[in-house]
């Protein structure tokens, strides 16, 4: 047997029951298996959360980990922003209201995408010196005063995330070194600018890592804006809070980093006075709150082994299949949501209808004892799950996916049968 | 600076040349980048070789490779039948002139799924003993004979394949000590028994296993047929022919394993004398003759390295940047598309535009110095392309797909902006 991550304790009851309702009443709303439940009391409450421990930093979401058109409009009230990361992102949140306070990153904006930021008085993070000449000719073209923050590419490396964004040569923001320079050209050449992006990793649970980069952060910033000779509007000091997927990771307590960040605030160097905070967040929001169901289609033993097999796999969760950026393959947390609470309990691997040997959601795990007519959940699913996955991969249709929990519409069911 | 694979001889030369025209002209058929272009004239050559080295072996193509509709029609009539790996696919090939030479295989066939090949006529391999019974069970209640194969979950391992599929504990098939008597009680259920279907592993470039593993699995089939004491209609040899992705590897002999086989088929045991052979092909028929072509959006440098950065990436090329299977991240075979032959060469690495490290196309290559504007070309990338990787990533828009080289129809340009 081996271990996987820890079931989150709001699922820990079986048979599962998600937003009040059980994962069967789920799928029979849904119409049809596999689908996807995010639960927005969940994500709420992660709000609630962030709003306590950082009285005094805004919070934006990063809609690339679940771009999923109800969530957004249900979360646009809760947030001071989004972030987007193309022009297609930029479009799923044109009908809802939000003020300046969208900002684009991503290394490979094209001119089309540039464009249309600037039209939509979206703050753009630039990610290279070409991007900025490229803003500011744009912007001329137009008529139109462009938003611009600089992106850094800081010497900081945020330790322990999960996928390091600072402390080396990278394809993302301008380096710390060039930093200031570009900024005073944006300024010089009549753009807004609208400070500092400083992103150094992701998916990271150590506090005291956070809490150290975090103080880093707010130093480069200060240098960069001295010498540039301006208070930044704006000093996005990125995301990096990470959730527990794996066997013998705990959840990130926030309320610690959110302390010495505040004391920090509380003690800025003048050149900072003034300026405002922002912390993206997109995993840490939202990732908890959904729940992939699949239904099992067959059980069979293979040379002694035992096989779950489901309607939904890697082509809608790759990242559970260990198949989007790690090394190793470890399991996340699964369960039978069918199963009542004295099911006996096996070892088994349950794997996804696709024919390949990738398709694997989970390795040699214990679980109740499922068949077929079983429904399976993949918890941790609700970011970068649908939209990481190669949906489209072996032919099968699209899953549904559920907003539940949404205030003043409590029954609210949105299905998205994106075929 | 680290190695990458080959190009393929028929793209050596700069500016790239695909199917008689320029890569720039293809971008501008397609009305916009990414694009990916599949010469199907390579395809038909590559057809042309199976039906040289394998005369007396049916060929199927396995339209997960590669499940673009245009690329399907044009193949109709020149493969004997199609392997379809879920209703989706089965519905793809719906309009397309074909008898019964349809087969389904996948571990987690839903029934709905079993119904609609079971009303198509299609040939069901039975991936486990439960789905047999549910495929007899839904043919009784359809009052149609369903067409039932038993895949068999080999002893076999085909050594040096990028993806086992025999020798262990699998979801796929039926392990070989239990394979005949499922058969004779498909037969004895009244069952259109169509044989057997063996798939050791894909991805082969080892002539000599693959010589190996063809031996071993008409062994098989012949003992396995003994025990039923019936001729299989069919013997399905599974496929396993790979193409070289990365530095060092080099192409399959298709030809050597041909003869190999060809002197196997003269001199078959008695039980098999009569049944028909097939493989089932889909890399091996469609990976060479697909380029995928990506925009420059913008070249930087940072901490002294060089990044191309490109209009698209992880989001249709997900097995390039090495997140599809591979344990450790290899170069795929890339090329500046539209330099000129006596370009000045550079180390650089290549970047699609998502905001994850993940998106890399080509790791501190050496390739021609390139910029905005440029167009890269990634080679390799007519199967598992853009329907095995996660086209909503991030919200970019859909590359375009284009088949050239279709007979009769010389220059049709079919364009699939799949959004």
């Amino acid at each position: 047997m081996k271990p996987m991550g820890t079931i989150p304790a709001d699922y820990a009851g079986m048979p599962l029951t998600i937003a009040g309702r059980s994962a069967e009443a789920w799928a029979e709303a849904a119409g049809d298996t596999p689908l996807f439940v995010y639960d927005f009391a969940a994500i709420a409450r992660r709000i609630a959360r962030f709003r306590a421990a950082f009285p005094h930093v805004d919070l934006h979401y990063a809609i690339k980990a679940n771009p999923f058109a109800p969530l957004l409009e249900a979360m646009a009230p809760l947030v001071d922003g989004f972030d987007v990361a193309s022009a297609g992102e930029l479009a799923r949140i044109a009908g809802l209201k939000w003020g300046a306070a969208v900002s684009f990153a991503g290394p490979g904006k094209r001119r089309d995408e540039i464009e249309a930021a600037i039209r939509a008085g979206v703050t753009i993070n630039l990610e290279s010196e070409g991007e900025a000449a490229r803003a500011i000719a744009i912007g001329d073209m137009l008529g139109v005063v462009p938003r611009l923050a600089v992106r850094v590419n800081p010497e900081i490396e945020l330790r322990g995330s999960g996928m390091r964004m600072g402390g080396r040569a990278s394809p993302f923001g301008i380096d710390a070194d060039r930093a200031a320079a570009v900024a005073s050209e944006v300024i010089e050449a009549g753009a807004d600018w609208r400070g500092w992006h400083i992103f150094a990793g992701s998916q990271a649970l150590d506090e005291g890592a956070i809490i150290e980069t975090q103080a880093e952060t707010l130093a480069l910033a200060a240098r960069l804006s001295e010498q540039v000779g301006v208070t930044p509007p704006l000093v996005n000091l990125g995301g990096g809070f990470g959730i527990p997927y794996f066997p013998g990771e705990v959840p990130l307590d926030i309320e610690s980093v959110g302390a010495a960040l505040c004391a920090r605030l509380a003690d800025l160097p003048a050149v900072l006075a003034g300026a405002r905070f922002a912390m993206e967040l997109g995993r840490w929001l939202v990732g908890e709150a959904g729940v992939y169901l699949t239904r099992v289609v067959d059980r069979k033993v293979s040379r002694g082994e035992t096989f779950i097999v489901t309607d939904g796999g890697m082509n809608h969760q790759l990242a559970a299949t260990g198949n989007l950026g790690t090394v190793v393959r470890r399991n996340y947390p699964v369960g039978v949501a069918t199963a009542a609470a004295d099911t006996s309990r096996e070892v088994a691997s349950v794997v996804g209808p696709l024919c390949t040997p990738l398709d694997r959601l989970a390795d040699r795990v214990g679980i109740a004892r499922a068949g077929p007519g079983d429904l399976i959940a993949v918890f941790m699913a609700g970011a970068y799950g649908l939209s990481a996955s190669p949906a489209g991969f072996l032919g099968h249709a699209a899953p549904r996916e559920i907003l539940a929990g949404v205030p003043d519409v409590p029954n609210a069911i949105f299905t998205s049968p994106q075929a």
